[in-house]
């Protein structure tokens, strides 16, 4: 039975929490030990990553039994509340492996419709970005602050993130390029971070290909609540990852959206 | 006269102290002015820029007036002593628009054989490398550290970092992209913080071009004092700027290099 001791927002706190303790001591360590999990490309597994995943886990087993768990290491475990609780313990793990405080935990909690709550955490930084329905916020070193996307509304204007040039295929490729070749400014390399960013107000657009939905349920949480809009290439849902828009408002959406749908 | 009342060390921390004090308040700020220096590229001055060079300029009058300063924003001021304040407030203006914490306070100090002693501060995660006769510590969340570059040997097993895909000019990009094709991870985007990674045994090259000796002189003297090197693209001096090759020992700095001289 769901224990009505904490709130989900409570609950996704104490993963975070977690996930951090479980992570931080192998950070920037220089006898790290990855090992390759792709044949074809570069995706190490870390011990942090499956430690920190079994730490949520096992505050999921304690006090959210009864629903799903989507994890990126040890993948779905069925719920029977018709919620799952979605979890990428170390996003950006070429990052992770760099020392690039890029990386990050994200934690979502979704039904059918997507996830309804979410966390984008450094613990590095000690940032921590949450979206719910209760409102969007960040802690860091600055404080706590409220999250406000931007009101940016021309391509012109605006700040765009990637993570890789490569982006995706040749065609995702172009697809980015077409927006790129437009904005003010294109930067890469910042993970999930970019995310963070779009819903701290900093950042206009974050535009990627080829995600898994434990990628992008988080950030989608957090920037809803903050007054962004993240959808596919098509204008259609991002819950299920592949090629991601996110923007800061329903007019840079727009301007972004008309040309990756010729992609 | 020189003061004696503080050490060179001392007061280089004196000077991070005081520009980290003067950007804070403008970073993240929504309503943060920046205007364009030059007219075909994106190199915003902030107000944080200015107000950082002239807190530091203005400890370097009181304690070292002997001493010549080489600033981003106000350019050269010569000295007496034949000692010189080589000073980047915010290098990675791009960065800090973006909110990315990949930017820092640049602070070498240099006689007529380039740097002996270095700072790079990022003052919102409270790093600061820092290099000098001394030896390379840093601080930061997870406490004071001892920097010491890697013992990576081989292309094969390294990674490289620059900030813009582009790199500089097409003959430049080549060049880069001869070395990124023989490594085992290329990453974009971090700015000074590249060079910080490197000193701390993340990381085992940085390559850019088109730098100004205030964007390399504090990142050689934290890389070398870590036992590291930095040359350009020829194996001479980097002091200057120009094209820069920064590696993490002097094997894979030579690996590099023999793909670089070709471009």
């Amino acid at each position: 039975m769901t224990s009505t001791a904490f709130t989900d927002l409570e609950i996704a706190h104490m993963l975070a929490d977690a996930a951090g303790t479980a992570i931080l001591p192998y950070f920037r360590r220089s006898d790290l030990c990855a090992e390759n999990k792709l044949k074809e490309g570069f995706d190490p597994v870390t011990i942090a990553d499956s430690a920190a995943e079994l730490a949520m886990r096992a505050i999921l087993a304690d006090h959210r039994p009864q629903d799903g768990i989507w994890g990126e290491e040890f993948g779905q475990t069925l719920g029977s509340s018709g919620r799952s609780w979605v979890l990428d313990p170390i996003d950006g793990t070429r990052g992770f492996i760099s020392g690039t405080p890029t990386w990050g935990v994200l934690i979502a909690l979704s039904d059918d419709q997507g996830p309804f709550l979410g966390i984008v955490d450094q613990p590095y930084t000690g940032e921590r970005f949450v979206g719910s329905s209760d409102g969007a916020t960040m802690t860091g070193p600055l404080g706590p602050q409220a999250l406000q996307t931007r009101a940016t509304t021309t391509l012109d204007q605006a700040i765009l993130f990637t993570t890789f040039p490569e982006v995706g295929t040749p065609a995702e490729r172009a697809g980015f390029d077409s927006v790129s070749a437009q904005v003010k400014l294109t930067r890469y390399g910042m993970d999930c971070y970019a995310y963070a960013l779009l819903a701290a107000g900093q950042v206009d657009l974050v535009i990627e290909a080829g995600l898994n939905a434990y990628d992008i349920q988080g950030p989608i949480a957090v920037i809803q609540a903050a007054g962004g809009i993240v959808t596919n290439w098509q204008g259609g849902p991002a819950h299920n990852g592949g090629r991601v828009l996110a923007a800061a408002n329903p007019q840079i959406h727009a301007a972004a959206l008309a040309l990756l749908k010729k992609a």
